[in-house]
C-alpha cells in the first residue's frame, strides 16, 4: 500500500484538474475524469432525502448507459437548489458531453461545497475545455486537490497486485472532513483500476467497500445530501475476467480495493475537521452487528466523550453514558467491560479494581487511541473510526463560508 | 410566573442545603428536602441501562413506601459504581432516616456529578446533620444552588394560582446545562406544591409535565445515567381533592404545573455549556408527532447547524441537510417550507425566491431564534428548544475535572 504522494497511475484513466474559480480564486475545483470505452462502474450514494441534483443526475444517467466521463466541482454542493439544481446539473454533463464527442448519459456529475446555492454556471462551464486539455494519467495528486473543500491534505491511497501475471493498479482519492459528527461531511470517493472485473462483481465490491470504510465513519442512513463513492475498474489490465467471487484473482482484488477504500476514509478522520487524535472504537461480543453498530457510534458521536479525548482527560464515565443510551434494552452493564488500549478500565457495572488513572492518563496522552467496549452478550463485532472534538472544530465550522 | 430571584414557599417542604465538600469546598453541593407526613410524588427516571445507583436505589424505595425525605448531592454521580455504588446510595438514606427518625424507605437519594467515581461518603455523611439543622421553608434559592454542577445560574421557578379560595403554590429547581448533545446532560428537577391531588393523577400529570418540557430538551430514549424529575405534592393547600382529571381545579394545576417544568427546561438551555442562542425548533404539518420529532432532534443535534447559530451565519443548507437524514423515508423535499422566525428560507426543494441573505442575516444576529420546519404531509407538530454550539462548550467539557 503507497500513500501520499506515492501512487501509480491507472490505465484507461485520464484526469483533468482545474481552477475554475468556482468559490475561490486560483485553486484546483474542478476535476474531469474521462474513462476508456468498456469501462464498468460500481457505484453507491447517500440516502439523504434532500439528496443533492447531481446524486439525482447520476443515478438517472447509471440506469441508462455505461459511463464514460465524471465531472466534479468543489465550492457548491447543488444541493438544496430544486428544479434549477437539475437543470445546472444536466447542463454540465451536456457541456462535458460536447466537449468529449461522447453521450450525455455517459457523463457522471458531482459537486461538493456550500449547501441551498446555485453552481456559477458561466466558471463552471468555462473550466470544461481548460479541464479537458489539461487531461492527463498523472495528475492524481491534483486530482485529489481539485475536490477539497475544507480538508486540509488532500487524500490518496494506491496499491498494486499481481494478477495471472499481469500487474493490477487501485488508486483512488476522496475529500471530506466534517468528522465530528460523521454524518454531515459530505464524502467523495473515487477508486479507480484497470482490473478486468465482471459489472455485477463490481457493484458488489463497491457496496461492500463502502460498507468497510465510509459508512464506518458515519452513520448508517445518517448521510450527506452529496455522499458518492464509485470504484471504476477500465479493464485494461489484461488478465482473465473476474466474473464471480470463485474467480481467480477475485480474493486478491477484493483485499487491494478494500484496502485502498479503508485507507481513504481513515484519512478523513485523521483529516477531521479540527482533530488532533484519531480515535478507533471496537465493539466485540455483541448479540449482531447491528447492536454493536448502535454501541459503537453511540461512542463516536458523543460530543462529551469526544472532548474528554481533545483534553487528554481519562472521564471514562462518559464513554459508559453513551453506551447506557445506544438503545440495547436488555445490556447487562455487569458484563460489560471498558478498555482504553489494552487498559482495562471498567468492569462489574464500574471501575475496574485494577485500573489506576495514570494508566488511563498515559494512554490518552496518545495520538491514535482504541477505545474497546466488550458487551459479554454474544459473538459479532464491529469496528468504526472518529476524531476528538476540539476548538478548532467550532472555529472551522462557525468560519466556513467566510 | 415568577422565576429567578422571586418565589414562593410550600408549606410542607422543608429545605437544608449545606457545603459538604464533596468535591470542592466551600461551596452548597448537598440538599436535603423534607416533605410533610401524606405528601404524594410523582417520578420519571432516565432510560440509561447505565442508570445511576441512585436511580436504582429510588425505584426500589418508591415501590416499597411514602417518601418523606429526597437528599441530593452534588459533585458526584454515583453512577458506573457497581455494587459499591448502591451499598453508597443505600447507606446514604439509613443515615438520612436515622436522623430524621423515619422508615430508610422513606428516604429518595439523588446524585449528579463526575461518573465512574464512588462518593465520598465519609464527607457526605458527615453533612446529613447540619443539613437537618439548616432545614427552612425560605431557602429555595439556596436550595437551587446546591444542586450545580457546570450550571452557571440556579434554576428556579415559582408560581401561584387559586383553586376553590386557596392559593396554591408550584415552585420547582432543576440543574442541567451540558446541551449541545442534551442526552448527556444530567438534569434533575424537582417540583413541589401543596395541592392536594390524588396520587396517580400526579403521576400522570408528572410524566406528561416531563414529556413537555425536560423530555423536549433531551432526545428520546438517549438520557444520562443520572436523570431524574419528581412531583412532590402536600396537600396542604386545603382545597377539594383533586381526584381525577375531571375534578374542579386539574385543569389549573396542571397548567401551572406545566409552565413551572417548562421554564424550568428552558432555564437549562438558557444556560447550556457555552450557550450563546436559545433556539426553539418548530417542526408542524408532520404526519405523527413522532416524525415531527425526529426531524426536529435532527436539527436540534446537529454540531453543523449548532455552529452555524453561533457563528449567526445563515448557512441554512445545514438545516435541509439535517431535515434529509432524520429517517423519513418518503419525505417529498419539494413540499418542505423553511423559515427563520419569520424569514421564509426554502421551499420547492430549495432556496425561497423571495428570500435574501441580509433577512436571515439579521435574524442570525438574535439571541432567541425559531427554526420552524412545515413538512406539507399532515397536521401533527412539536417543538424542542436547544442552544448554539461554540468554542466555549469545548472549554467546558475538555476542563470539566479538573
Amino acid at each position: 500500500m503507497t500513500e501520499g504522494h506515492h501512487w501509480h497511475p491507472v490505465p484507461g484513466v485520464q484526469l483533468g484538474p482545474v481552477a475554475a474559480g468556482i468559490r475561490k480564486k486560483e485553486r484546483l475545483d474542478l476535476l474531469l475524469m474521462v474513462l476508456a470505452p468498456h469501462t464498468r462502474v460500481g457505484a453507491v450514494f447517500t440516502r439523504n432525502r434532500f439528496c443533492a441534483a447531481p446524486v439525482q443526475v447520476c443515478r438517472e444517467h447509471l440506469a441508462q448507459g455505461t459511463p464514460r466521463a465524471l465531472v466534479i466541482n468543489t465550492g457548491c454542493a447543488n444541493a438544496g437548489t430544486g428544479e434549477g439544481g437539475l437543470m445546472d446539473a444536466r447542463a454540465t454533463c451536456h457541456a462535458v458531453a460536447t466537449q468529449l464527442g461522447i453521450a450525455f448519459q455517459s457523463v457522471l456529475p458531482f459537486s461538493t461545497g456550500v449547501i441551498l446555492e446555485r453552481l456559477p454556471m458561466d466558471r463552471l462551464l468555462a473550466g470544461i475545455a481548460p479541464a479537458h486539455a489539461a487531461l492527463s494519467g498523472d495528475c492524481w495528486q491534483e486530482a485529489a486537490q481539485a475536490i477539497m473543500t475544507t480538508d486540509l491534505v488532500p487524500k490518496l491511497a494506491s496499491r498494486q497486485i499481481s494478477l495471472a501475471g499481469r500487474t493490477v493498479t487501485v488508486t483512488g482519492i476522496a475529500k471530506g472532513s466534517g468528522m465530528i459528527h460523521p454524518n454531515m461531511a459530505t464524502m467523495l470517493g473515487f477508486v479507480a483500476t484497470d482490473a478486468v472485473v465482471d459489472a455485477a462483481v463490481l457493484q458488489k465490491l463497491t457496496a461492500e467497500a463502502a460498507d468497510l470504510s465510509f459508512n464506518r465513519i458515519t452513520v448508517d442512513g445518517d448521510t450527506s445530501t452529496n455522499d458518492s463513492f464509485l470504484i471504476v475498474a477500465t479493464g485494461q489490465a489484461g488478465h482473465p475476467e473476474i466474473t464471480s467471487n470463485a474467480s481467480p484473482g477475485y480474493a486478491e482484488l477484493r483485499d487491494a480495493l478494500f484496502e485502498v477504500s479503508i485507507a481513504l476514509a481513515q484519512a478523513i478522520v485523521r483529516d477531521g475537521e479540527g482533530a488532533t487524535k484519531f480515535i478507533t472504537v471496537r465493539v466485540e461480543e455483541g448479540r449482531d452487528e447491528s447492536e454493536c453498530q448502535k454501541v459503537a457510534y453511540a461512542i463516536a458521536r458523543s460530543p462529551l466523550v469526544k472532548t474528554a479525548f481533545f483534553a487528554s482527560d481519562p472521564n471514562l464515565g462518559r464513554i459508559l453514558a453513551a453506551v447506557g443510551y445506544a438503545g440495547i434494552d436488555d445490556l447487562q452493564v455487569e458484563k460489560l467491560k471498558l478498555y482504553l488500549d489494552h487498559v482495562l478500565v471498567s468492569e462489574h457495572g464500574g471501575r475496574a479494581q485494577s485500573y489506576e488513572e495514570a494508566a488511563g492518563q498515559e494512554v490518552m496522552k496518545q495520538k491514535d487511541i482504541t477505545i474497546r467496549v466488550v458487551l459479554g452478550r454474544g459473538q459479532a463485532s464491529t469496528t468504526v473510526w472518529t476524531c476528538d472534538l476540539s476548538y478548532d472544530y467550532v472555529r472551522i465550522n462557525a468560519d466556513y463560508r467566510s
